[in-house]
């Protein structure tokens, strides 16, 4: 099921203004999920419409992200979002963090008290946008139990690093630190299809390729086993206890509608220029993108891809086609059209 | 095989001090490597002396560390190792981002021309002592193809952070972004032992349990498929591309003695108090550490271990009983003792 970009854009940012969003802040949001579609970051994407606005609508995200700066020098600041829509706070937070680098080389936003904020991409590459280089993490609630752990205590907390390449697209790292993202679980359960083996465990820590067995009570596993367990925990201690916000069992799910969610970011953005002259940090950039993509190709291997570079293709085709819907979905947001009396969505 | 720590200390002197290096480089040198040994990461400890010893002795590791600083703002700084020792160009560059960190509250330094400095949690560690968090980064040669090549291209760079845990030992991770380190292949030849499936692969591409298939035309394979080579390549941008070093194919092994290396480091410092208030964030560390340390355990499972942990533990231990070594490289560290001319390692 296509739907036409303009007419995504029209829906929800009517969805949003009908929720007392205002309408700049609807604008953000709105290109934050669309950029996950278009990327084909599914479980990102318009699929979340529907429990965004129920969270809006039980108080539980503020309609207006008003932000403020708690502390500010010229390379570091904190921001408390205040349950603003996390993709406002951290696009205002992203934007400082740019701000800072052209300053001092080096411009880092701790961020705290915001929501879910999409595709952690869609911050990074902001800053590779403007000639930088942009790492962005985020806590979510805890997915995933400790090494040896039968309990949720740690999220599967995003990381995104992007980096410029001069004439073409960015290099984009874009990563969940459990093997999958929780959002494609949901999405394989949207499809009613199983999901791969080492995506989760069940309850009891079973292995498991049904994705019920893993929302319901179960986990999902790290990437890597204790390296990604490691670098989720470095991420909660970067985002969460830095920004003085909440982590781990602090953080309920996005789908409980009856507690706020407190989720934290870390936003780091690094003017090349201030270190080397961007011609040369581009000319090393190709030189290493022709090692890569020119290297000797594994039996049965056409094309290597750089981190981003499938999902940038996939974004340059459906701006021609519109983005692709699940029926679900579809159904869901038109639910959400009646009820708050917008004109409905078409396909 | 144990040895005793001043026994170790004084024979890892003299073999620096025979090669020209000055006496404060050679004792910071020796405790990079000590510290690897005391927390068992064997592959990266005295087994390495006698291939620095070649490399300082042919002149690709310059015996004196003569570095400069090619750019430097209050929170950003470059600096050229000039072919240095690695340790003793990265202890003098993090003890730099730490100083930056404290006057604006972030320092990030870029290392280009730097060498093989040994365990990257040695660094971060610098900065975690003084309240603070440290991210070390570093490339190193190629030892990976990327997803669907069959050539090397990429090193199973490492990264570490390490966080301040108030009374406690700091929690620091510490990982190569291969599912192994290649020194850890190294020490499973020197012990004659076969490697776990899913380390490495041969030289076309087929999996392997002998260290021989890997060190001889082999791959490491990344941890986590796409996600290890992600990380690793956006490591190489942090390091390589943005001191305008080296990367990639352009680095040697450093068991190639005809050509020098230049290794580059990314290492960054955040000062936590110009964030929040260290009692916040140490009371918020105290809340994490306890949500994984008394969550509920898998069957089987005693305790659940923070990053670092296990080797805090060892190297309490050692400190206490010495070092073990292999016997292969007591041997090796005795064939160089008599070609330096100094009294040999006693067991």
């Amino acid at each position: 099921m296509y739907i036409n970009l303009e007419e995504m854009r029209r829906f929800s940012n009517e969805c949003f203004l009908a929720l007392d969003v205002p309408k700049e802040e609807a604008e953000i949001i709105t290109e934050v999920l669309l950029e996950a579609d278009l990327r084909e970051i599914h479980s990102h994407g318009f699929l979340r419409l529907p429990i965004y606005a129920e969270r809006i609508q039980k108080g539980l995200i503020s309609n207006k992200a008003d932000i403020s700066i708690e502390k500010e020098n010229p390379a570091l600041a904190l921001i408390d979002g205040n349950y603003g829509a996390g993709q406002v706070v951290a696009h205002k937070a992203m934007e400082k963090s740019i701000e800072m680098a052209e300053q001092s080389g080096i411009g880092l936003v701790a961020v705290k008290n915001s929501n879910h904020f999409g595709i952690t991409a869609y911050y990074s590459l902001m800053a590779a946008k403007q000639d930088k280089i942009g790492i962005v993490i985020s806590n979510v609630s805890p997915l995933m139990p400790a090494i040896g752990g039968a309990e949720k205590v740690i999220g599967n907390n995003p990381i995104s690093i992007a980096a410029p390449s001069g004439e073409g697209d960015p290099i984009v790292l874009d990563m969940a630190l459990s093997n999958t993202a929780l959002g494609k679980v949901l999405f394989a359960k949207e499809k009613n299809q199983p999901i791969p083996k080492g995506w989760g465990v069940d309850s009891e820590g079973v292995s498991t390729t049904n994705p019920d067995d893993v929302l319901n009570g179960g986990f999902l596993s790290p990437v890597g086993g204790p390296k990604g367990f490691g670098l989720a925990l470095m991420a909660e201690i970067l985002t969460g206890v830095l920004s003085g916000g909440h982590f781990s069992k602090m953080i309920p799910s996005m789908y409980d509608v009856k507690q706020k969610q407190s989720i934290s970011h870390f936003m780091l953005t690094i003017d090349i220029k201030q270190l080397i002259p961007l011609e040369l940090y581009y000319s090393s950039v190709k030189q290493l993108v022709s090692y890569i993509k020119d290297s000797k190709k594994a039996a049965g291997t056409e094309q290597i891809y750089l981190p981003g570079e499938i999902e940038f293709l996939k974004e340059k085709r459906n701006k021609e086609t519109g983005i692709s819907i699940e029926e679900q979905t579809f159904r869901k947001l038109n639910e959400l059209s009646k009820q708050l009396n917008i004109a409905e969505l078409k396909a």
